[in-house]
């Protein structure tokens, strides 16, 4: 399958046409943001972490049920994926509380959430992705129930599936984010990437951070800590 | 029944104990603050506005099966209700979007909404209230499951009563925002007030403003919209 017209380049990924309609290939950058864009960056070898570790992850969530746009990986920084319609929203799952939402609510860092909380906040770049609930999706169109009620069942699976995972390679799943899309018979499935830039990891020993916070927070070895991850889960 | 020792004084009200540990008496002021407390003032008359139209309208809920804080009017400013333990939720039913809405997600102002929506407001001075959802109100122990579905169930039921009743005094319910409390059984009443201070009220005819919007916007003309919403309500 071969890279046709460039369609979309976001911070961290751009996505070509191919001769399929229905498939697109994404390929992985190492240009990493944070702060809303504030703070732009490059860590070395992320496309290749990223890209590798999210197949690894999709294919493993597709075997339990949860439904992903994975078709094949194509290269090192290269993956073939159905083509979707995003749904403007961005889930987040929270085991633990961490970032944004420590600052939002004054809660410690690290303090254990009674449950999982799933939330949402509008994709919309000039609103800075602002947090609303499902009344709110639903009364701006963004997404229908149904469609809302799979993807909330899709996150918590990915939840409990993802975070049993990690546990075996010593990582604690604290939080994090997906994004889903529908398929053109107007199924959702699982897309966007799972990552140390989308999901925060804690060593579950020490709690050092494996994830994008090294970089958000200027606290150095972002690099080694995404080779890390891979190294966990991929054995390289 | 007489006022005892102050137990609280906020920006629009006064609580002081009485003789019965289960009752309080609530006095109306007429200080105004806007803007996170950035805006301070008067509206004179205000107390006397609220508290009537706010006992008139938990009445009213009260006989369609809202159960409400309310025990009785004292005089225009006062009126005494049951003690409650107030669950730190400000409960905000949105039927057209206004305000915050409109400046967060970019909705124009007048936006009617596909579906009533509500939304959660952690009480909480120091981290200015901030929008949460009832996972996160589970997830900080806020209020249980239980809590959290009676609270919904009750303000839409007030949405739906309110927002025809007010129709027949040509008065278009935009949003409003209500606090619930717990009683010593563990019950769920409406607390707080309903009035022009915690919900927006436009003249159904011309749009006119109705309610606090005036003073936060400087816009004028308050002293008069308040008194007009008890003319058309109690027709004084």
């Amino acid at each position: 399958m071969e890279k046709r017209e460039q369609l979309y380049e976001g911070k961290a990924k751009k996505v070509f046409a191919t001769d399929d309609a229905d498939l697109v290939i994404v390929d992985y950058k190492d240009d990493a943001t944070a702060g809303d864009g504030a703070k732009k960056g490059t860590i070395r070898g992320k496309g290749v972490v990223n890209n590798r570790l999210s197949n690894n992850l999709m294919k493993m969530l597709a075997e339990k049920g949860v439904p992903t746009h994975f078709v094949e990986e194509l290269s090192d920084r290269e993956t073939l994926v159905k083509k979707v319609e995003i749904v403007p929203l961005e889930v987040i799952i929270r085991n633990v509380a961490a970032g944004s939402f420590t600052k939002r609510l004054g809660v410690p860092e690290g303090t254990v959430l009674k449950i999982p909380t799933i939330e949402f906040s509008y994709k919309n770049d000039e609103y800075h992705d602002p947090l609303i609930n499902h009344y709110h999706a639903l009364a701006l169109g963004l997404a229908t129930q149904e469609e809302i009620d799979t993807i909330t069942k899709y996150a918590f699976q990915v939840n409990d599936i993802l975070s049993q995972y990690l546990l075996g390679f010593n990582i604690r799943l604290i939080d994090f984010k997906l994004e889903f899309g529908r398929l053109p018979d107007g199924s959702i499935v699982l897309a966007d990437e799972i990552s140390p830039d989308t999901c925060r990891f804690w060593d579950a020993t020490t709690g050092a951070h494996l994830d994008k916070d090294l970089f958000r927070r200027d606290l150095g070895g972002e690099e080694e800590a995404y080779r890390e991850v891979m190294k966990r889960l991929l054995g390289e």
